[in-house]
């Protein structure tokens, strides 16, 4: 456990796999003064139909990566493991732990006017009530219509962004959450902005999108501003990717598809 | 290491996840007196999109798992462990260690015609060449049109069998095989059998479908003959399934379409 947090040591960021990028991205554009440290969980991705013991699990062992990396605060870029992990890693370790639920819950409870609120992740994700439980913490009088969409993951990570098979699923997942009148939407599920044009397609401009990495990087900014935690090397922010197996192909795509210059990449095991 | 090989302990049967039971239920069908330990890795599910090094790592593990669990035998149901794993797992165990890729390449080979045979499975299985490479070694004339079907596994997983998005993926991946005149095509992952129906009605009565599943429980029939370690107890088999992480939805969903029951169900860590 680290005993002196400094302010030019780098963000802990953790995903199970690579589509938490678009929190790192968002994170170097909010923060161009913040190093990250991402490690991407490669080996055992993808944790959203897995447990929640086998979750907390991977989450403890992954933040642990990053500590021993010098992290001085860790954020937890997957929804899965936010919603899952989270609570666990808040107890042991000894930075602050930051995921991806409470944020986009502000969001979403800042962006309704009806007060019906859809959301969409993983199997894991939705079946945990995370985000349910962080909205009407918020908000108690919100309607939420949550959907499971475990197919979107695979057809992102094949490249299939404009695409009419993953119209045809996006239709099918969606349809139901419509049809109850939500007029804002939560992407609850890290890969999910790399849809956002084919969900606004589909959903029409009367809902809004809530983007989890967006409101993250932001909640983010201020946490290191309230714990006296900002770095001030100014503009000088590098970005260092950590995999625990190899995933080139998908890192290429996604930092392509990111604008996201990478500074290294390294394969590390979890067998620590 | 087992020292003592004894007829009546149980086949060892490893997969990655679930899929594998198509295995398990051949293996019961045509040896009804033998009992089989089936572990699932469903805690690093699924295998077919890592690297070689972290595959065989995995295949040692629960290869090690089935031995102290006392197999007589270690069937690698999975074709992409099939694929990476068996060769190092060969050297290092001491009981028989059999994969489904052989059998499979085997089954083309007698089945071909014209010698042109396609090969559909995850993308680590056709990136290694392992079917390329066994079916050349039983017959060098041979012409090997593959594809990697990465999306299938998931739309199994989701119970998508019968349906219009399963159809057209299979449309995609299948039709530049068709365009090549194969008239044999190899199911190269254990899950396809389920899609058996859709891809006989795409590719047509001309092209012959080999099922990974029903020949290695045909070669693991004619192996334990050859070794002496065939059960005698008359159809008393059992199968025991044991997971890494808990997936009893997609479990009771294969026990169920393979008519398969199932004695005992538990849970066992990699942490051993």
């Amino acid at each position: 456990m680290p005993t002196n947090l400094s302010p030019e040591s780098p963000i802990g960021v953790f995903d199970s796999g690579i589509g938490g990028l678009t929190v790192a991205a968002s994170l170097r554009r909010l923060l161009p003064n913040e190093s990250i440290l991402y490690i991407g969980d490669t080996a055992r991705v993808p944790y959203g139909g897995k447990s929640r013991e086998t979750v907390e699990r991977y989450s403890i062992e992954i933040g642990n990566m990053l500590l021993r990396g010098g992290a001085k605060m860790v954020v937890v870029a997957c929804n899965t493991a936010s919603a899952l992990g989270v609570p666990r890693m808040k107890e042991v370790f000894g930075v602050p732990v930051l995921g991806v639920v409470d944020p986009g819950a502000q969001a979403a409870v800042d962006s309704t006017k009806n007060k019906t609120i859809g959301v969409i992740g993983t199997r894991a994700t939705i079946a945990s009530g995370a985000y349910e439980k962080a909205i009407h913490a918020l908000e108690p009088s919100a309607t939420i219509h949550s959907a499971p969409c475990p197919l979107l993951v695979p057809l992102i990570e094949e490249g299939l962004i404009e695409d009419s098979v993953t119209d045809q699923m996006l239709a099918r997942y969606l349809d139901p959450l419509l049809s109850k009148g939500i007029d804002t939407l939560v992407l609850g599920c890290t890969h999910y902005p790399l849809l956002k044009n084919a969900i606004a397609r589909i959903v029409g401009p009367a809902v809004s999108l809530v983007d989890s990495a967006e409101n993250c990087a932001r909640a983010v900014g201020l946490l290191l501003t309230d714990s006296g935690l900002s770095s001030s090397q100014k503009d000088s922010g590098q970005l260092e990717v950590a995999l625990t197996d190899s995933a080139e192909g998908f890192l290429r795509t996604a930092a392509k598809a990111l604008e996201l210059p990478i500074s290294k990449i390294s394969l590390q095991s979890t067998r620590a």
